[in-house]
């Protein structure tokens, strides 16, 4: 071949196998997210659109990778984990984290318009990767509870900020002024005396993250109410886009059109399950133990 | 701190910095592409659309990282070379690895309708990414050869081969079989002789492949046809798209625009280049010794 | 100073660290050990000093390393466990690998004159070291059933060789073929019809390896027999050389000597622990069960 | 086989390649040398035995190591360079760093009787080891200036240290004080006009460090005084140990024995070369020119 007095410079490339049977969580954050988000708009302190798309996201990257069993996801950033076992590209540290990086920006630029119908994109966003590896069950929790906690502290920091500001006539310094040393209570307390606001009453969504858990197809019926839906932790109804939810509903089917063909001939059907998303709490146990399969290895 | 008893999942995150002083070369692969290029129906043996759009998104990519230096592409493969002496994110392994493949995707989604306006994009495609660390100057032309001497090689075939199908009537189990054994001059014979195809004028974007390195703005005025312009392999002057360059210029305008806000105040000025896309030979010696300030450290 | 101009070359020094939270298994093993114990004239199949001399090394690294809470020994090869969550060298692996397998050859040379009072050593062995990581318990009780399988498999072969070579008269050309593809229960009936050894009757040591243990002190009373060592695979007794026993206690109490100044003011005392030497079955559950402490992290 | 069930504990061995075509420096250091040299009795600020002992061991490494084409030691400390393109134990790390982190300590307990045939060793020494690579020859150099500097540095520093101590008569504490904050100048003055001791004209052995490289065999004849060997920089001649080098030169007799199969039938002669030890500048261009094939790859 004409190329092989080249073809040494593959010895270079060396391999970057993980570690088998220890748990995967692979982070992405978007890069440079605070100009992006100001350059497009989107609402202080959360943007439900802007939340929905990434969730649109995670849900494309665990309906293409079966290996991922659990996903969260807050403000810019998505966490997913991956099961112990997985043999995903042979455990390749930077196929995975670049082809699942790739493929969640991917979905999230392919879908901007379904929830940013009437802001165009400006330019292309990014986000970042990293894989880190957990030996044992109370890692994962403790680090999904470090995510929601995170979430949290976040969040109330945010809306009391941004009640002040909006609401209170504060400048930016100003809030960031009166919040100093103030603990949760406090915050509580501002948002209740000050704005009338209840946080505990404030979307889930906000306030929790967003969980992603695969469920069994044959579970959920049409017109039928789950427990979880009917309270406020319960699945996402996303009353606020439904047209936006047409949308998706409709590239969902065109996804699951080439989908299907994976399926033909010789390949294991996929189980019949799917994506859903919660903003349900992650700290606590029940949610572990309800999902008992989540963390045993199969 | 209420999230301060999870935070030490952080102790799980290992650092993965590359070894200084050593070139590095990220090489972008698009991910069952196969798949993809007939879902959207690809030209064959090449579709130049989806080709410009690969040389648009590696020129974004060139734009937002000024250590890249030179680019190579060919079909769905695009290879960056990082000066030796990057310090872009202090080199850590999975950040650049995982932020470039997400730019690029990004890119290629991003600006997927200027390309292909009657083609709806079915589905967000994805790329992998892997980074080899080359230590000498002949290691990475060598590598650039590598890739140039495989366009050939493939494009050769690939031109053959849809030539006996599309023009010739084969079957494509048929064609193969034709090629099977032949050498290169045994191709070009069969592209001359049965359907008057001289290999060595077809456009050279398809027979070496797209080449990006930076030029001085300064030196390109406009309606000045420049050395390079006026030859075979000289600058890509894209006349098929003209209207889809147009929209390029306007997209560029755009993303100039927010480049803009990061250059003022303090931040030093990006110097006055531009990058170009060429369609040059990489493999002789002319190319390096043309621009020896690409790989001579700086 | 006059080497900061120097000193940038440290750049070049990359972290290593191990993941946390898995057990470390090192193993060291002789390098050209084949010829080594040739010059060394090693009897066949087995030589006891050698083993016991590798048994020393082990105790000594054990004892320097409190770290390291089992140890298995076959051949020129020893296996060392570490705690799941040692924090030794912070878990830097080329520090750990090189020092540990450092001491272990030194004490194998430093001790070398207690077993082979009349053999000098005529050249310094060497030995490498890796390290591998185990999530899990379970990995870890098989890592180490796999060592002692191995050492079955080895030894009945090697206990069968030498006697056809040995008492047999065969050359070793013939007794590699008398022994083609027969199964173990073949050996043990060329070892017992031919030559009356009752393969289970010999010494622990070569059917078992070494397994080396950490026990409380008072638990050891002089003149006290345990339960073990009245058995088959108890205690080594190491009654053939009760000489060089004699000086390897001289060798441990100045070993002590130097030890005691460790522990003196502020340094935490070291368990009142030490480690002896079995040749017990680790393969069944009985060995973890009975020392449960061994693997639950502490 | 038997423990074939076990057999996939080998899964959990990751390989660990280093970059091909950058030079390694392996450096091994002593470990708590501190207490090692007090409990030995090394005289202060130098010992000459301990520094002949690990030059002894060097010696033996790059005799064993023929990519190994260059050392420097100095105090408890030994720099060793692989050559680029060294393909030893196919470049994996820990078997690198093990094994000649081991053969290095195995030949210092091996031949410490030589130099100190009246002090017993108490305990078995150990050393940590741990590989640097260098992509360039300039990082090369730098690197043993490095180390070189560092050795004049800590050398005035201890020389003029241990006179005041030994022939000054202060304690530790007021010697200490009495340099704080002094220049290289500060000490040369201190040495001369108190003590009468020109530092320059101490022994280049203890002021340079040890250089270990290659030399012809066929360049030494007997009797004969090379240019280096009449300077205050040249060759070792150990003139104070006439009774070890003799030792010495047995025991390299008997290793030269078992080194000679090593090259009977079949295996490559190896170069008519020896291992010479000087006290030669390092940091000034002229070593590197006069040895220009010592970093230029072949």
């Amino acid at each position: 071949m004409a190329n092989s007095k080249y073809a040494y410079v593959r010895d270079f490339e060396l391999p970057d196998p993980l570690l088998p049977g220890v748990f995967m969580v692979l982070r992405i954050d978007g890069h440079s997210f605070h100009r992006f988000s100001e350059k497009h708009n989107f609402a202080k302190p959360n943007d439900v659109r802007a939340l929905q798309l990434m969730d649109h996201a995670a849900q494309d990257l665990m309906e293409e990778y079966p290996d991922i069993v659990l996903a969260f996801g807050e403000s810019d950033e998505f966490s997913f984990l991956l099961r112990k076992s997985t043999s995903l590209y042979n455990r390749r540290q930077s196929k995975i984290v670049s082809t699942l990086t790739s493929l969640f920006t991917s979905s999230y630029v392919f879908h901007w318009s379904l929830y940013f119908p009437d802001t165009p994109l400006v330019y292309p966003p990014s986000f970042d990767g990293r894989i880190v590896l957990y030996p044992r069950t109370k890692e994962v929790k403790d680090y999904f509870a470090w995510r929601q906690a995170d979430t949290h502290i976040n969040n109330l920091y945010n809306t009391t900020f941004w009640a002040l500001v909006q609401q209170g006539g504060q400048t930016t310094t100003e809030a960031h002024s009166t919040l100093r040393g103030t603990f949760a209570k406090d915050k509580h307390e501002i948002l209740f005396s000050r704005f009338g606001i209840n946080y505990n009453q404030l979307d889930a969504r906000f306030r929790k993250g967003s969980v992603l858990v695969r469920e069994d197809l044959e579970e959920e019926k049409e017109g039928e109410v789950t427990k979880e839906a009917m309270t406020d932790e319960g699945h996402d109804e996303q009353p606020n886009i439904k047209l936006l939810n047409h949308g998706v509903i409709i590239a969902r089917s065109l996804k699951l059109d080439w989908k299907k063909e994976n399926t033909r001939k010789g390949k294991a059907r996929p189980p019949k399950t799917k994506v859903v998303v919660l903003h349900c709490d992650v700290i606590k146990d029940e949610f572990w133990e309800e999902r008992n399969g989540l963390l045993v290895e199969s």
